[in-house]
């Protein structure tokens, strides 16, 4: 992005690198698609009564004030104000509500889109970013296959983004009822205390969030060492997972017998079912880790985090669970499951960290070079003609010298450039560029040829048949070396 | 769009609209890159000052305040406050400025994404909405060729809208120097006010805006009149225009001596030259249209509105101009010229007035069934296959009846199912089904199997072989029979 961006948090990229980022959302909407996801927008305001219900990231909101209602904007509740949405969830679970008679249950659907968080400007956190989502909803129910299904559609998504300089994915899987039960078996009773502290393991380290567990939990010395134990605990496979957890409630005095134990092992259940159906069909891309915590409240079961081999500085660019109280109506429930990807974050990774970058700026394959601009009606044509087999061209934009002309299509990387036949009574202008640009000097008026600027070959081409080598054809992306 | 939306202004598609908005960016898209233009996305949020600037819709800003903020507001000024673009001309603006050095100039960009407008809630004004903007922005200079090949991009891009049921497009353009000119050529002042009230002809009619322009703009009567006659001058070709301009004149006595004249004739010349080229290349495309004022005081040229045959009540659906003053840095201009359509108020219209429709909601061919919940993993393999192969696939949400997986496909408009082999071993469910899905009820055990659930047709398949009828193959929008 450029250094002179001049909103600190507000990332916008060079169009060389945008072309980077709109070939992460094809691939990802390509992926998503094929995988029967259905794409929706949601409008990007919500009431601020909606944003303030769930989330940590509530308290990072932006709200709108329309420019005559300024100095007067605290007359209305913030409850009643809009606000700019700060995730993809928020805003389905309202849709699914607003249109649950319109839609087809369970509903996949995809969704890449802009969000913002209302923080404080900080060194490397965007205030504006993507996000790619992918959930699913029921109504009333939701099997919990889609609870290993939906992080192995972004595992593959993910493999496919490896041809942009992304490390190899790991999702790592938790369960909030284990974590709720252990606790609770424990002795321990604000849950939500202890999942946040937990959260902040990667950040502040054991010790701390020890001293926190103590401080703000009400935990004694000895729950929050059993709590830092069950967060060490990881497994990659559902037998090892029970057993591990079984010697640790055993160590705990958490007896089998429990209500508390009865809900981590309904969590522990879902959890080893998703590492094992995960191994079956993508080996080593599912674990279970139990420190995965989750900065959103509106989770109630299966959580997940995703990390990339040798960039934890990242740290979880893909991120969900399950929620099944987010959307309700009355007495309808519409339980959920989905992950979110941090589109801009992967991104900025792929341009700075690992070398992505686009083949070319221009998506056009052709320059038509411009003789006279009395003759531009004629390059037009010729540009028309190939866009309408379906190859993208540019026309100069200027009849100056050749070598300028082709010198703006080396700037925009275009591989090829196109030059009309002359016609016979060539002005002065024309004869001159006759012999740079034509290849047969003998005195008689060649046809259309084309030239690749990379090799400098040039031949004679026709508009009707011409196709650009497979390689030039589009813009791709591609590593340095 | 939903009746329920809650937040008036805010639109918000039904999945199966959605395809119908997804098609169209697609397709503006496709014709934007085949014509070389380059695209960029500018973050949502500008500085209050940039949004302030220009424009009579800057009077329409949503600023932003963090939650934190609240209350506190009014001591940041709002040219230090953020807000959201209400255009992408000016971010455009910005964005060359700031990133100059690592642009190719001419820049031709497109730009597809929401803005924003802070107008009070009315019946059929959007607050949010998608723009989709071409633009060519030169550096120092713009060659004039690019104010009549812009309008034709647009021309062939809602030529292709076609499909989607958008009437004929035409470009009505007019010059912004040819009406300062004539304006005081007739001895008038006050050019902006001028052209305020003549913009607002189709809304309040020719008697209420000469009252407008003699009680605002200090026109006497004749002066009124004369500036009607002139809105009401449209030419299809440059002489015709020339010379009904001149006959105008002469009545008014406007001496082709004087600067006035001399300022409209330069405008006239370049309003000639585009509806003379676009005559060559598309007939009947654009045409000369004195009434065409614009709203945005940014406008130095040419300016445009496109209209669509028998939609005149949608106004304007494609307007732009050429703005010379807009980007400035220290003595470097940055002349540019460009259009945006008004994509979300396209859309609206295909799918509420001219009947367009996905062909189904989901993006999946085929939905494989699942026989048992134990037999899951096997349709998802299947489907894995299919996708790999890169056909969009989707496995039943339950393993119920089959009458109701088919009615489930149905509802997504789902046009295969794939009734994976089943094993020997069948269970009683099993050969339940059985009965109901399988061909041939001999006794063998049948291998994978598709329905076509139109006709109802259902035969052997083979997942690495099969293929879906063309037709079939993906989400497509027709019209209403």
């Amino acid at each position: 992005m450029s250094k002179g961006a001049s909103i600190s948090g507000f990332p916008e990229w060079l169009p060389s690198e945008r072309v980077v980022e709109q070939r992460v959302i094809d691939t990802l909407r390509r992926v998503f698609e094929l995988n029967g996801f259905i794409g929706i927008e949601t409008r990007a305001v919500e009431q601020g009564s909606s944003l303030l219900k769930k989330g940590e990231t509530s308290k990072e909101i932006y709200l709108l004030s329309r420019l005559q209602e300024v100095g007067h904007e605290s007359d209305t509740p913030i409850e009643d104000r809009l606000g700019l949405h700060f995730d993809l969830t928020v805003p389905l679970s309202r849709y699914v509500v607003e249109h649950s008679g319109a839609l087809a249950f369970p509903f996949k659907r995809w969704q890449i889109q802009k969000v913002w968080r209302g923080e404080r400007p900080q060194e490397g956190r965007f205030r504006e970013f993507v996000q790619a989502d992918i959930d699913v909803v029921g109504n009333g129910d939701l099997p919990a296959h889609y609870e290993v299904e939906l992080p192995l559609v972004m595992v593959s998504a993910l493999e496919e983004l490896r041809a942009f300089g992304l490390p190899k994915a790991t999702v790592h899987a938790n369960n909030r009822k284990l974590s709720e039960g252990f606790y609770r078996g424990l002795g321990l009773s604000d849950i939500e205390g202890v999942l946040r502290e937990i959260d902040k393991l990667d950040k502040v380290g054991a010790d701390e969030v020890a001293r926190l567990l103590v401080e703000s939990c009400g935990a004694n010395e000895a729950q929050a060492k059993a709590c830092l134990a069950l967060a060490e605990l990881t497994a990659a496979n559902g037998t090892e997972l029970a057993e591990r957890f079984d010697v640790l409630c055993e160590s705990q005095a958490i007896s089998h017998d429990s209500d508390a134990y009865t809900l981590a092992r309904e969590g522990l259940d879902t959890l080893a079912m998703i590492v094992d159906e995960a191994a079956k069909i993508r080996p080593g891309s599912v674990i279970a880790d139990l420190k995965i915590a989750r900065g959103l409240d509106y989770y109630t079961g299966s959580v997940y985090e995703t990390f990339l081999d040798g960039a934890a500085s990242l740290g979880s660019i893909c991120s969900g669970g399950r929620y099944d109280n987010l959307a309700t109506q009355g007495s309808k429930r519409y339980p959920g499951v989905g992950l979110s990807i941090g589109l801009s974050r992967l991104v900025s990774y792929m341009l700075h960290t690992a070398g992505a970058r686009a083949s070319r700026v221009s998506p056009a394959v052709v320059l038509v070079a411009v003789w006279n601009e009395a003759d531009r009606v004629q390059s037009n044509a010729i540009a028309n003609a190939l866009r309408a087999r379906g190859i993208a061209a540019d026309v100069a934009p200027k009849a100056v010298k050749l070598g300028k002309q082709i010198k703006y299509a080396d700037k925009l990387g275009i591989p090829y450039v196109w030059f009309p036949a002359q016609a016979a009574q060539g002005s002065e202008q024309n004869s001159e560029q006759n012999d740079e640009a034509t290849t047969e000097a003998n005195g008689e008026t060649p046809g259309d040829e084309v030239r690749d600027i990379m090799s400098g070959e040039q031949r004679p081409a026709d508009i009707k048949s011409w196709e650009p080598d497979t390689v030039y054809a589009r813009q791709t992306v591609s590593l340095k070396a």
